[in-house]
């Protein structure tokens, strides 16, 4: 049994035409007016496939023929970032839509019932896996009246005006023993599989992040009567930091691990002033928690040791904490097999980004299906992968539910 | 002869309370209600020394009792930066209005006249040295309409307050000729005559500058999915630019050579997206205008290396370039002069700021005393100098224009 391609791209296509602005881009946050057409164009393909489509209480669209439970599921996510591209989520959404299509069309008997997810929110609008977070009960109720988007919105107003309530959102919480298995077809939106030629990649584990805002606090002095050797200046405490991190994760780190410093600001800010305060966000990546957690006390020993020779003071606050998160093996092993019987390579490697089955592999059996991005494109116009992937990947997520499902 | 130092003392006071804030420091940009006080306060004073009180098209305020030229001018400037002391400026316009109230009082005869000045918006409240550049001859009359401050208030609509139009302020202009000499009493702002425990500088050249706006461009990605050796991260050339630089000034420059960078901003300035833009101010400051060039040229060089060993694109764009101004031997021998004859030691030294001397030194013969600062602070609430100190500075200045005017 083989995916219907054709029908799949059309599906890409139409839902990639939701949202498009003039730069080429999708443009469909959370509850964007774009967003909401997108629901509805979904929901009715789900109808249309002869299966019984819903909306939970966080939002996330639900569609199965078939009652009973465990299910294994199958999706990802239809919103995008400002400018992104009509493959990350969609592709793993409308993937999933097709296999669904083709077992009820082939009538594949089967021990568990498939049900297919559009989780609302990942990319964060307000927050990011809104509803991942509910759906798998890790949801703050708490936090949720102070969600808001960038423009200061509150997400409350925003899913009322589509008849919702967030603060009911905790409700849609599914029980783990409901769920067999998770499986999410997403693009790798990195160059890993592209550059080595391998169609399909298997993830072993999401990435673990862990983000701190550094600040180093010098003196501000008059940049012509100060002399050089006078000076506490904390851009260069931030300058050294920068370059170092880089050394010491490519000392201290593996292949996978990333560091990333992307918003740097200094005061006073002014061209004649030596900098009294230079503030940095520094944000580490690895997928081993332990050594997660090394490069971490690393990082904070070399910002320290930074502040000393410059003659700085130094603040560090950590602002971010996810512990990186290991897939199952039963689902990883069930991509494998359908690879195999595709007669396609694999590679295993890690997920770098954050994607909703991290969140459901907290509490459940959840897996990741990786096809190539073009030149590891990804949030951007740019994103692309190439047809052949894009079938290839959906079928081995095809072979994948059937095994889990049989 | 000597100065009163009482009666200086007390001016300093009462002009040091007008445009005081609760933090104690001076606000008294120019054209400002504060500003407009101490103008009113300033004209008073020079009436009450029985001197002629004049206001020119500039809003330079002139004093004096004699006629004729060429005079020997005194003085410096009134304005202040925001949350700025009572001593910059203010000291050298009051401590010239003493002398000439002494050399009044004991009706000294002399061959030149002597005459009062406090130029018009030195710190620059609506772009800096608008009294001297008039005064000069060598003010833009193109450049006026657009004068603003930072709030975008226009200059000719601050000077219309204050019965003024600035377009008309290059009549101002005095012939070079006119002007025997000028000489400005100020405070170092800098750290090195009180280090060395000197009580008189004598101000050999004012600094000259040069400002480029310098511009890294690299490429915007994921900060997970992009491994650390496929980034062209802008930031990590803006960082290896700013310790290098440092390194390159201590390396090729003097004890007088700055480099400071007071300003940086990235884009797109997002916490896990490798920043693809990275832009800075780079200021460089030195005595001697063939080091300022060659020390520009091996930053330029600097900056492209940096470019080459990131993968990036590079700009580098001159946004100001002041060469340094000598200021007149004659003059300075007559600081030494009268230094030596009240048994004092002195320093030779540059000026690393701005002042109205330098403005004036192009032109015509200008030179510079300088006090001590204590902990080299200004632009400052803590900006201070012990009543020694200007009591010193004084008689400095007294004996100097004695000998100029002589």
């Amino acid at each position: 049994m083989r995916v219907d391609f054709g029908r799949l791209k059309r599906d890409l296509l139409e839902l990639g035409q939701i949202g498009r602005s003039a730069s080429g881009g999708l443009t469909r946050p959370s509850w964007s007016d774009a967003d909401a057409e997108a629901r509805r164009w979904l929901l009715a393909k789900v109808d249309a496939a002869g299966m019984r489509a819903q909306v939970d209480a966080a939002g996330n669209i639900l569609g199965r023929w078939q009652p009973g439970s465990p299910a294994v599921l199958v999706g990802s996510h239809i919103d995008t970032v400002p400018d992104g591209g009509a493959l990350d989520g969609a592709l793993g959404v409308l993937a999933g839509l097709e296999c669904l299509r083709r077992i009820k069309e082939e009538g594949v008997a089967l021990r568990r019932p498939l049900e297919l997810i559009a989780f609302t929110d990942e990319e964060g609008a307000f927050g990011g896996f809104f509803g991942s977070y509910a759906f798998t009960g890790t949801l703050s109720k708490a936090a949720i009246p102070a969600m808001r988007d960038v423009r200061g919105a509150r997400l409350v107003e925003a899913m009322g005006r589509h008849g919702l309530d967030p603060l009911a959102a905790p409700s849609a919480a599914r029980d783990p023993k409901e769920i067999h298995a998770y499986v999410e077809l997403h693009i790798e939106q990195g160059p890993v599989l592209e550059r080595r030629r391998i169609p399909i990649g298997v993830v072993e584990q999401v990435v673990g992040i862990a983000r701190f805002l550094v600040c180093y606090r010098g003196r501000a002095d008059h940049a012509g009567t100060t002399p050089m050797g006078d000076r506490k200046d904390a851009l260069l405490g931030a300058a050294d930091l920068i370059l170092q991190a880089r050394e010491l994760i490519q000392r201290d780190g593996t292949t996978a691990s990333r560091v990333t410093v992307g918003m740097i600001q200094v005061m006073p800010g002014v061209t004649n002033i030596v900098p009294a305060l230079a503030s940095l966000t520094y944000e580490l990546r690895e997928v081993d928690a332990a050594l997660l957690r090394r490069l971490a006390d690393l990082s904070r020993s070399l910002a320290e040791d930074i502040a000393s020779r410059w003659g700085l003071a130094l603040s560090v606050e950590t602002t971010l904490e996810i512990p990186p998160v290991p897939l199952a093996p039963r689902v990883q092993e069930a991509i494998i097999a359908a690879t195999d019987e595709l007669g396609l390579a694999h590679l295993r490697l890690p997920a770098m980004a954050g994607h909703d089955a991290q969140v459901v592999g907290r509490v459940a059996p959840a897996g990741m299906i990786f096809v190539p991005s073009k030149d590891g494109r990804s949030h951007s116009p740019l994103e692309a992968t190439a047809d052949d992937d894009l079938e290839r990947g959906a079928n081995v997520l095809l072979g994948t539910l059937l095994r889990l499902a049989a």
